[in-house]
């Protein structure tokens, strides 16, 4: 069932996918699976070009569906369109790079006997569970299906609840995009319904799993992947309280409160509260009038409406629950009449309500944060080592010199998978450097990164080739170094040879 | 309880670790985590020097306590120290080139806005069970423990069961090379007890484990971590029946079947089968002779001893439950009378005995081999389809021109870690290319390897860091690139500057 947030008007969406064509699929995928992995990666960019050109070419359709079904805005919406297109390219651009094959050659010398190469082949089918609150950057287009696609291996996306009607065009467009490239049939598919779903991550076709989403979302699918007879690894990107530190420094500088105030209010309000990496968590010197001036800033702010019921319900609930936890109410926006609206709310409370199981310490999705002022650096340690891990947190300092600064960075990197100074942890860039992921319980698996071109290195897993003829050698471990990948030889990095030129070892 | 498995003979062991001690050690690996992860690489590389120099002066001692514990034979106890020492260098010469940091540097330019700087970070404390059949290579100081170090984790050693004083006198070498190099207190320590290992898996402090050994020890070790209040990854190698396969063309060659046979059985009874990479079933030719063969090989080998009594009992009971499971006995060499004597075995079974769940298809640890007849390419695609994915698998072929090669090499390496073409899977050379793992259930973690340069990777999780302020960045992502790391500068890999020049981004 589709509804509007705007209104809770509800129209029928598609009908779940029957077990049969699940089946079907998921054997198309396995069947497909190997040529696929077998697939040169520029012709792999060149299917995922084909995706980004049809996500540009029906923006303003993908965007009204979108718009109708989310409520999270136009604008923001056509650029989410953009930003997917982007990142089917991105991709695509670092599959054909190469570096994620780990192409690795050691010669007898080196390895004292034998001749030794060392590749990441892909996993096979990966089930794809897309995030409701990026319906295109994080959905059926979104990084896990075009990050999987570019390692290699074939998608079967399950589509969100929140956007059926939308999934549904996308898996079409997707699907279309996909053959008209030539891609074998097994490469993408999209499938409805919630026991469709369980059914996928049972499928022993699948290979991996890789979810975005709630923390019990995703806990429940790492423990039934657990289970299986053939454990699989799900990576969960489910996302906890990031904090934002306002150093003393900073805080010192009335104009800096205000500015700083500012963007903290802009970033948790951002989307109405749901993203991932909302900073739900302002930690400011005591006395500072953090909490006041983001009080002010709120007055500022358009009050809008969730994705679906269940998350304004829990929403409401959530702000509820932290007001019992010890948090008290300083500033709220009244909220729309209709639909699954949602009231904009700072909450404040002091150092020592922080404490171990509190419910001030998890994630309320939706458009509220918490101030709480600490007390001297000590307080401020103190409250640092009661949170959560997290996806993204922040510094606001006041500039380079400031003298909290390093500390402070070393004690967060120790807890979350990206540090932002003087900068807001809401928008995450696509590109080689990224690392979005962290410690459990804000990812199921640390070491992995859902957005950038690490992305890719969740789907493969490596193969040594020893004293094996070139005959009977994967095409990208073959002298002459056919797909031009970038490639360590006996240890040593080697630049690839540009296309055509023939050389390399 | 220390015993020599020639004669069964008992000597009283060291008393397992106190909750209190343990809770120590504990405590000083977490104290030290921080400056062991921000110790320069070259200097961890010293401390890994080391103890390899530590093993090399005491290469005799050693070997006589291993050989007492053991009955491994002195010339390959001796051989293994050495290897140990090699792999402890060969870690630190890794750690100081610097690939597995992956610093990966974007201006504004490549992401759009902001600049990121992502390094992959030490974990923290690393709890380390070894493994019985290595007791260098793969024990207290082996390649866990020394690409732990090298990636800047502080080690915990629970000492293997089968050599408590070898594994005590290790304890104490390499906690004095360490401590004679300068490395602080946390940095290592050796605890003894079935129930310190688990409480060393439960401790809030470890942040990895990494194990060597069983199936069911393996597997229950990945379920305690995984039910701990944070989980850990486990990176358990816990190993399957690795199969070798003779093709039509090699077999048709009686000299060539003569000496498959020869380094057949050669592979599988060296260390008295207690390899994890012992071919455990010979896939041949149906009409071939290779049962025959094998059984003519068998004659030349001496029968030894297993390490423990209980690996004793459970071979004599594996040796009975395969025949139970529809294999016949071809030869068996007489075993010793004392001790936790094992005899040599080679068994064969009919093709249509490989079926799913049968006991034919699981590993038994020890002297044992099953040698199958296939009918043809199809029965042996069916045979191998079959078969639990592996560490290592063997194709002997008739030379490159063999045309089954490309179709076997590249079956079998969707199904393992590693193919090896005219040679057998015992033998793992480390280097920059080896991949040391394998699918569930040759290990809990298909993606890791711990054996290669590769090993580093398991301990640590990328952090980006986001416009921070070259002061508080950690050293290796500052500008000027102070520790000579090869790196990505906008997604290209750029070569570390040879240190003293200044040169870098």
């Amino acid at each position: 069932m589709s509804r509007d947030p705007r209104t809770g008007a509800a129209t029928a969406g598609p009908p779940a996918t029957a077990p049969a064509e699940l089946s079907a699929l998921l054997a198309a995928a396995a069947r497909d699976a190997h040529e696929i992995a077998a697939t040169a990666p520029a012709v792999r960019a060149a299917w995922l070009t084909a995706v980004a050109d049809a996500l540009v070419e029906h923006t303003d359709e993908l965007t009204a569906l979108a718009e109708a079904e989310t409520a999270l805005g136009t604008d923001r919406l056509r650029g989410e369109v953009g930003r997917a297109a982007a990142q089917s390219r991105f991709y695509g651009s670092v599959a054909v790079e190469g570096g994620w094959l780990g192409v690795r050659i050691d010669g007898p010398a080196t390895t004292g006997s034998v001749e030794l190469r060392r590749i990441n082949r892909p996993l096979g089918p990966v089930a794809v569970f897309g995030a409701g609150n990026f319906p295109f950057a994080f959905g059926v287009a979104g990084h896990d299906t075009a990050s999987a696609l570019a390692a290699g291996c074939p998608v079967l996306v399950k589509a969100h609840p929140a956007h059926p009607l939308l999934s549904a065009r996308l898996g079409v467009l997707v699907s279309a995009a996909l053959r008209g490239a030539g891609a074998p049939a097994g490469a993408f598919a999209l499938v409805t319904g919630f026991d469709t779903g369980l059914a996928l991550v049972d499928a022993p076709e699948v290979a991996a799993v890789a979810f975005t989403g709630s923390q019990s979302g995703g806990t429940a699918l790492v423990e039934r992947a657990a289970s299986r007879p053939v454990p699989v690894p799900v990576f969960a990107e489910m996302g906890t309280v990031n904090p934002a530190v306002l150093t003393p420094a900073a805080a010192a500088d009335r104009a800096g409160l205000t500015a700083a105030a500012d963007g903290f209010t802009g970033s948790f309000t951002l989307g109405q509260g749901q993203f991932c990496t909302k900073p739900g968590l302002l930690l400011a010197p005591a006395g500072s009038g953090a909490a006041e001036a983001v009080a002010a800033a709120l007055k500022g702010v358009r009050p809008g409406w969730l994705l679906t019921e269940g998350i304004a319900e829990a929403y409401r609930r959530g702000v509820a629950d932290l007001l019992a936890a010890g948090a008290e109410r300083v500033a709220t926006v009244a909220p729309s009449e209709e639909g699954f609206a949602a009231a904009p709310t700072v909450l404040s409370a002091p150092a020592r309500a922080l404490r171990p199981g509190s419910r001030l310490l998890a994630e309320c999705f939706g458009p509220v944060a918490l101030v709480v002022e600490y007390d001297g650096t000590a307080g401020l340690r103190e409250a640092l080592d009661t949170l959560q891990p997290s996806l993204a947190a922040s510094v606001i300092s006041c500039g380079p010199a400031d003298p909290d600064l390093p500390w402070l960075v070393e004690r967060l990197a120790g807890r979350t998978g990206r540090v932002v100074v003087d900068g807001w942890p809401t928008g995450v860039a696509t590109s080689w450097a990224q690392q979005h992921g962290g410690p459990w319980p804000a990812t199921s698996r640390p070491d992995a990164t859902s957005v950038g071109a690490g992305a890719l290195d969740r789907f493969t897993r490596p193969v040594a080739y020893q004293n094996v003829p070139r005959a009977a050698l994967p095409e990208a471990l073959r002298d002459g170094n056919p797909w031009h990948v970038v490639r360590r030889l006996d240890g040593v990095p080697v630049a690839a040879a540009p296309a055509g030129t023939g050389a390399g070892a």
